[in-house]
């Protein structure tokens, strides 16, 4: 049990929680990156690697976009495959991960470590040290759904249709389930350390959930996800998921014990709600919308908010946001998501 | 009104009419292609483009599968972008489509053309006039949805999130809506010119389907197919309406005027068929499942005939054949379908 944190009665926590609060606190996925001058700016200087490794780079590009919107929470600055390499994965960055050599077989399964959380990515609680330090807001640490980061390894890079990667679930089941536990168990240690770091919520992003038909699904991520959300109660703190492209699955998804569910830009949220039985719901912008007029991003801000009324909402976009966005519009949103009253 | 073809009381149209059929009629999307030999042989003297525009090429190239597998139906070898270089719009393809000059204003949209059907893709009505001579099986013609041609020419290639042009689709609304009415009107002709060749049937390709939420879609997407299929029910052949990654989009797509619906790998063919209301399902097993070994196969295969039970089934592929899929593995998954005895 983690003693609550300094942020334990900050919008976004309160939301997260489950508190249908006046105001929709409000982070966007991809907030620290690559849509920032400022980020744009120290990326001439370090590499992506670089950055993510380094923890004083890591913290100050994490709080970027809290300085710069007052966002309202803050969410660690890294990459759902930073936890890989310390299983003995040799992964680049050009710009998306590249596996040097895909995971195919069962011995090459058996041959990936577990590491102790210590071992994972030190330099990412060295950063969350720093952040919980510095910041504002309340920090959210994060980490791939086990089936999300396997697609990867297995695939060797991000695809269009990760076809080798469904192929392999089919013809390598005990390998792919084999798999699948090393990713949880790492998973499950590398956001406890996030948390003991100073994390004051987590989540999961499922961003290949989109991928695979419910028989898969029920096989292959449904366990894993129970196991990882299951372990991380223990600490108190809110879970979030977020699954892309999942509405096929909102029937296998409902279950999971999760405080918050993200959802994709596709579906309204009060329906989203309703179909997950969710206690707090976080999303859901198109970021296209992001690169709209000011009239017409107004009106699809305003179209989210009041679909999320009627229970918790933290505002997001869908997905993450464009690189191409212009920070104005990022300000324009805020400022409607601040002056709608939820309880109107 | 169509005289009816010789190939009225085929398994495939019986099913594709509604009718549960003891088997289940069989073809596979992208069977005419790159996953066969004799295909490749003929890709190493001509180009894609060049077997299109070839009528005599493209009858073989339609042939091919049916020749080689037995399969119900043939398809018309072409791409959904065939009918857009006759608007002005210059189209390679390396090997995907793309455009030279990506349609972002409305003077280009003005500038765009609606051909009369005969000049649209005379080569593809050549085709399909011998193609119907020569094949022991019906023939299947086939478009794009407007939304999804709409989404390449905005665009200018294929796109993981297709930025460009949902920002368009925001930032342009009357560009767009007018965009989407001259592809809406040159698929009817284009469609209609299909028909009159002899195409037994036709089908509408909403690959990118899944790009948009109901907003989008209710405004852009719907009054577009409704008017594309409506305006095809004067020929008397049945209309399949496949759409890709569109589970948040059906109780939209339950009111189309389609005998059939064509559905991706993702969700069983008799929840499909319950939430579109559809008298006939064509479907979808993952094509991952052609990579795996002959005994998952069939267990997957099986798996797709039992949901498609209870009420006319067309057996397919829910996306594309994968490049790498060996044609003993078609083979085998012909046999086990044809060996299920649906009303068992």
């Amino acid at each position: 049990m983690t003693t609550p944190s300094r942020h334990h009665d900050s919008l976004f926590l309160r939301a997260a929680r489950g508190e249908d609060t006046a105001t929709a606190p409000v982070w966007f996925m991809r907030q620290a990156g690559r849509h920032l001058p400022e980020y744009l700016a120290l990326k001439e200087r370090w590499s992506f690697w670089e950055m993510v490794r380094t923890p004083e780079i890591a913290c100050d590009v994490t709080l970027q976009p809290v300085r710069r919107y007052g966002m309202d929470a803050a969410i660690f600055f890294s990459d759902i495959m930073t936890p890989l390499p310390a299983m003995g994965v040799d992964i680049e960055f050009s710009p998306g991960p590249v596996i040097q050599t895909p995971i195919r077989t069962r011995a090459q399964v058996d041959a990936l470590r577990v590491p102790d959380a210590a071992e994972i990515a030190p330099f990412g609680t060295d950063a969350i040290r720093l952040i919980t330090q510095e910041s504002p807001v309340p920090l959210i640490g994060f980490g791939g759904a086990p089936l999300t980061l396997a697609a990867y390894l297995v695939q060797g890079s991000g695809s269009k249709d990760f076809a080798a990667f469904r192929a392999f679930l089919r013809a390598e089941p005990n390998a792919a389930h084999l798999l699948i536990d090393k990713l949880t168990e790492l998973s499950i240690r590398y956001l406890d350390s996030q948390i003991e770091a100073g994390a004051s919520a987590v989540q999961i992003f499922d961003s290949w959930a989109g991928l695979h038909d419910r028989w898969i699904w029920e096989r292959y991520a449904m366990p894993s996800l129970e196991r990882l959300l299951s372990a991380l109660a223990r600490h108190n703190v809110p879970r979030i998921y977020f699954a892309l492209d999942a509405a096929h699955l909102m029937e296998q998804l409902r279950v999971l014990p999760a405080e918050v569910y993200g959802w994709d830009w596709r579906m309204p949220l009060n329906e989203v709600r309703n179909r997950l039985g969710a206690r707090a719901v976080q999303g859901n912008l198109d970021p296209a919308a992001l690169l709209a007029d000011p009239q017409a991003l107004r009106s699809e801000v305003e179209r989210v908010l009041r679909a999320g009324q009627g229970g918790a909402h933290v505002f997001n976009l869908g997905h993450g946001i464009f690189r191409e966005t212009d920070p104005a519009n990022v300000q324009r949103a805020l400022e409607t998501i601040r002056a709608f009253d939820r309880h109107s």
